[in-house]
């Protein structure tokens, strides 16, 4: 008998027995870029670095408080980078990291089905 | 000179020029997909209709209180429909539409994701 995944509960009654239950690496991911702004940011960020004032116009409407907010956030999960270019005129730049990067199909998948379904 | 689209706009400095911003309706898909719980609903009734109980055991800390909410406003958005089969005892399902079996790339895209990189 094959051992159940980790991610597998039985239900007790019929239509969801055996049926895969949500997997908390999922609903983690779904929690962290489906925040409010989070999804616009990377949508422009896969296009390339961008400074913090590019951003902002490219996804209007966005605050330079929530903008520095979700940054750092997505900073610390090692999805977006800080680049610091030293020569005059310093210029900061954020890019998406590798982990980032990854990000691309189910944005795209999303960006699909809005411009379909919405 | 070909017209720029409507999701497009032309940015005043380097790095943001000529890219495309992001657009409203990959923004509104995000804040709807994304929201806390409703990500973890899709994936369970991507397999199959489920009951309200079937949910519950399926996507395990969510209450019966936002289960019904989130339910509603996937109705609202005909993402997800209320099926009632009348013969007794009375039974109540809930089913993708084919406007939420459409999000099933997204979905499994950043299942992928999440698996590789959290």
């Amino acid at each position: 008998m094959p051992v159940p995944l980790r991610e597998e509960i039985r239900a007790a009654d019929g239509g969801a027995e055996g049926r895969a239950a949500c997997c908390s690496l999922y609903h983690r991911a779904v929690e962290l870029v489906g925040k409010r702004w989070t999804g616009a940011m990377l949508s422009v960020l896969l296009d390339g670095p961008l400074r913090f004032s590019e951003i902002k116009t490219l996804v209007p409407d966005l605050s330079d408080r929530l903008l520095s907010e979700r940054l750092k956030e997505l900073e610390s999960e090692q999805i977006v980078e800080r680049r610091v270019h030293d020569e005059p005129p310093v210029r900061v730049e954020y890019a998406l990291t590798d982990k980032g990067r990854a990000l691309e199909p189910a944005v795209r998948a999303l960006q699909d089905w809005a411009q379909h379904w919405l």
